[in-house]
């Protein structure tokens, strides 16, 4: 089924609409007696919402492809990911709220270290602390503020990860990652990958500035280089309110999913990653919204760290937030994940993942829990994650009758 | 969802996979305490299989068509039918093992018998023997080996059915069939369905060719002329090793399966219709490859026949050679078909087919026995038979995270 453009049949009812993802809560089971870990939870606040309401399955991407954060998430706001593509350096810009400028190239730096003979030994500097990032970026931002009458900005994002933007005019972002990926071998040249307009001259200025960054770094032990991915410029999306009518705001803590949620036009709320604190903040602006992202983190954590008994454990604190998002009164409350992180695997998956939607106009199902083999007989079936938006959106009212 | 090119994912962790296609094993009940043929079957394998893993429905071509063999294998391979469509012209040449190159245009040929007023009273000759078959070309290849310098090549098939190849420079396919596909009527008059380059020039080759073969066999008792159907170039398809990465072989003793595999750049292994035999030639070339397509024959010729028993009875014999692939070891094990051929209806048939996927990374649902009802309930869903390719490919471990 093609997407379909819906701003011909936007109204504005003034519903609310709650998106609430638990990253990464889809498992898959181990063995013949073995459960997945939202079937092993306890989640009875979801469980009624399903009872309540309608299930179903959503696939993030593509059948068989496991979505990094940003597609994953990007299919839950209605953006097909594979339409809207957008490198790492512009997410993490946006996340960290750097205010990317059109024209701005971005890229995601990791502090590292350098053997005597210039070979990384370790990708990531040792995991330094946040407070040795934030001196090291200011090192580098004293030493090297502009090349070739290009502005270079530096930021500190946490533990080895920061950002590099250059501001100029007519720079493009077609350039390969200096990250080998690998230990023992010397951080890759900067390459062209496309013929972009103003690439070339952008491979120039970030040889001048990964060069200049070797020598402020040469002294430091551990962090004394940095590693280059995901150059991008900041893509120019049409926004939420452009494309589903609503004001759209995100309650995330970590600056990757508010960078994404900001690159279709949510506003950033105050946030953790404590779901107490973001509860509040949610509540704080419930009057000033359409549409509230609100993200758990934990889950996906615990998954990618293969400790199903953790997972489990923040699967049950994401259920325990649900009744104070119910009290608020949403016209449609929805529960779902941006993928699976199944403990089994320690990493992000293409396992489809259970969603559920609770509306006043929901149509109930005979589905009464919430996990993936539950929700196989759910009403909303088995489609791609792009249909969550349009189904909250006519669930809430939003979306006006399409012909005569 | 459209379609998503799947290449900048791939990569090659030697993986292997198995596809193994039970031809036309859907079916359909003809009364209320009926069952279809997979229901009535014992499958104690593929049960375990499925209780073990996932299942779900494929839809071969699109909701309510009927799909021939060649559409109806390509959905499986990943390859939409719809944006490529070969005729059965070319696919008989590659199935048989001719050498077809990039401008020869094919046409499968069916000897028939014309009574003296020249109308065809059997659309295939009584089914002659492949002797006569053999005879019969070898006449016509003696007769006709070029026309207008266009090089006019013919070989045998099987019984009634032959190949025709024409070999020269600007030739075109957009020729109609001369079978009129019943009896009492005279062959049909070539005739151009398209403009494509070099179509009209064909035409008259054609014209030629076949006013040649009606001089040749003019005193031949059953076989006294031929009907041409399906005229088509070779197709220009991109390989599944170019697509999906996989060094894909397949083992089918059918020229028409093994012909549409090899347009996708599958390499034949010796086969018959045997299923010992083929598990051997599989079992042989199994270092060899990452891909296995194996396909089982009967089931569809004993749906076409109408003969119930007969197809549960294949199914049975096709079920009991799955040991000997689970035996190999295979990363993903598909089981599934090219479309349904319900003894009922004695033909092929639009409804969808069942399919299963073994794989240590597969997340388990709730069915336990194979068959068109069960597999409503499984993980998979119903959804078009092209994602079944990248569904395999995503549990083998061969395509890389998608985005940051």
């Amino acid at each position: 089924m093609a997407s379909m453009d819906l701003t011909h049949l936007l109204q504005d009812n003034g519903s609310k609409i709650i998106l609430y993802v638990w990253d990464g809560v889809g498992g898959i089971q181990t063995g013949p007696d073995s459960l997945t870990e939202l079937q092993a939870a306890r989640t009875p606040n979801a469980d009624r919402l399903v009872a309540e309401g309608c299930c179903g399955l959503l696939e993030p991407v593509y059948p068989g492809v496991t979505p990094g954060s940003g597609p994953g998430h990007l299919g839950l706001f209605g953006y097909d990911p594979v339409a809207y593509q957008c490198g790492r350096g512009a997410l993490e810009a946006v996340g960290v709220g750097f205010d990317l400028k059109r024209g701005d190239v971005a890229a995601r730096l990791n502090f590292c270290t350098l053997d005597s003979r210039g070979n990384v030994s370790d990708r990531r500097a040792g995991r330094i602390p946040n407070e040795e990032c934030k001196r090291l970026v200011a090192k580098l931002a004293d030493a090297i503020d502009h090349v070739d009458r290009v502005e270079v900005h530096w930021t500190p994002v946490k533990e080895h990860r920061a950002l590099l933007v250059l501001r100029g005019d007519g720079l493009g972002d077609g350039l390969e990652d200096t990250d080998p990926q690998t230990t023992g071998v010397a951080p890759l040249a900067v390459q062209v990958k496309d013929a972009s307009p103003g690439t070339a001259r952008t491979a120039e200025v970030i040889r001048k500035v990964l060069a200049q960054a070797r020598e402020a770094l040469a002294d430091e032990e551990r962090a004394n280089m940095v590693l280059a991915r995901g150059f991008t410029a900041r893509p120019d999306w049409p926004s939420m309110h452009e494309r589903f009518g609503v004001r759209a705001a995100v309650v995330a803590g970590t600056p990757m999913y508010r960078g994404v949620a900001k690159l279709v036009g949510m506003k950033a709320l105050d946030a953790t990653n404590d779901v107490t604190q973001n509860l509040a903040a949610l509540t704080a602006a419930w009057d000033d919204y359409d549409f509230f992202f609100i993200h758990y983190k934990h889950t996906d954590m615990a998954g990618e760290d293969g400790d199903f008994e953790a997972k489990v454990t923040c699967i049950e604190e994401a259920d325990a937030a649900l009744p104070a998002l119910v009290d608020l009164g949403p016209d449609v409350l929805t529960v779902t994940a941006d993928h699976s992180t199944p403990a089994a695997m320690k990493a992000h998956s293409w396992h489809p993942v259970p969603a559920l939607l609770s509306a006043k106009t929901a149509r109930r199902d005979a589905v009464t829990t919430f996990n993936e083999v539950a929700c196989i007989g759910g009403g909303l079936g088995l489609r791609p994650s792009t249909h969550l938006m349009p189904l909250a959106l006519g669930h809430a009212g939003r979306l006006a009758k399409f012909g005569a």
